[in-house]
């Protein structure tokens, strides 16, 4: 079985979050590791490019019932019905998070990613979480780059 | 049908997110909301405790198949058997979601809430979400009381 | 906490099916049961109006995440949003499963209370399931009225 | 996108579904369909199995939230951490679904299947269901070896 590495963000991202998507994707799947996203456009379809333009797999967890609206690059669609219950799929099925710019959509996946607890979870831009401190949460990890968050996943040495 | 309100918090709460738990669940009841919640410890249970106290109904979506370790103060029990991807389905029940106090799980229901975009939802304590521009993310509403969460909640007048 | 019973039942069901459901809710809330059931019309809506006719309680646990189309009659609904994977939290919430009629959705009903295996399933009118030996498979438990629908649940001397 | 079929059945199944079982693996492998199924023993494991021995894809939707026990030749998981409700992703996630043998979770899938109504089922050997007229509910084809019930999918001419 291969290594399986979600990478979330928003369908309605920037310029700066489709690159980094994009070349996720294509680091990822260059490693040989299968790539599992939300399936739809924005973020979600940049890493399936990316990972689609290096012969990669990327798995699509999708929230309605069927595989309308679905990325074309994506290898295989699992339309889970489940709304946006399907977020708690995604993060469940990987090895690895990472989250590449910001939305509610996008924060509740590292939400969850991080209430699971079982797997390191990267953010490269997007949005910061304060506690009641005032001070950043501690526990995500912050990349500025496609190469250093995977360094951060600590899953290729 | 009464108007349904989601209380949502961490199960690891401090003695102010317990007091105010209480005091919403008190007042939500007073009113003849029916009170959703997660139905465990913590935030949960002191919500469910004020609610029953002014002899209101509680419903508890769990994240087991079953009832184990469900707070007794609930009126109604729905096991999902969903695990983290039950918050989904305690947003979606509500009129109005509350959030008192913080935790990743807690935070994951104030995303996906935000994200659904079809009840207000009003924080009480807890952590602070910032955009990329380094300001709060807008659209949660914010109080420092019970009674202002009851009151920015629109259901009321 | 009250004791939760599901009832489970085709939305274009018989006039048999519809009085026997409506007269399972009345005995249900006359014996202080919580109904459970799937919120929309032919058996669930019926079980509902029986139940409420006796004063009692109904859940409905809904596919779509939203309230549309529920019926009138619920005390609290449930949006899970999960579509027909919901059958199996209807299943989940009940102390006893009631199947009253036969559809493809209540016989999934039916079958995932019993690959559950932790509460009686009670079957009243409906679909036969034969083994691969060409006998019912055993285990359902067979009424023939409401009264002993009830009576078959062990859950009332 | 592959064409993806899904293949279900017991854990606990009889020798001969085990043999149709890595047949039709097999046989969806060659044709360059991607295999769905539960993830675990017995006829998932043996569908599996048989995928693998061609070089095919298989996807395991696992009803944990991780991927304990899931069978070594899945080449894809998904924990969906949905318990039963994954059965019904299962059956959202094909264009066709085979059922090999009986058991009640199978019956829950082929049920939910029928339910969904967008794709053909298949079945298998396993259970019957008789409506209440006495006679076998139609719309479900029956095959007696893997590959008729591959021809009677439609997939393929």
């Amino acid at each position: 079985m291969a290594i399986q590495v979600s990478v979330c963000g928003p369908s309605d991202c920037t310029e700066d979050d489709r690159r980094n998507a994009r070349e996720l994707g294509r680091l990822l799947a260059e490693r040989g590791a299968v790539v599992v996203c939300g399936g739809y456009t924005g973020v979600m379809a940049a890493v399936a490019a990316g990972a689609r333009s290096a012969g990669g797999t990327v798995v699509g967890i999708l929230s309605r019932d069927d595989a309308e609206g679905a990325d074309p690059n994506l290898s295989i669609v699992v339309p889970t019905g489940a709304g946006q219950a399907r977020n708690s799929v995604i993060v469940n099925a990987a090895a690895a998070v990472v989250v590449v710019g910001g939305s509610w959509g996008t924060l509740s996946e590292l939400a969850l990613a991080m209430q699971r607890g079982r797997a390191p979870v990267v953010q490269l831009g997007g949005w910061t979480v304060l506690g009641q401190d005032g001070e950043p949460v501690p526990g995500v990890l912050h990349a500025t780059t496609p190469e250093e968050a995977l360094a951060l996943t600590g899953l290729w040495h």
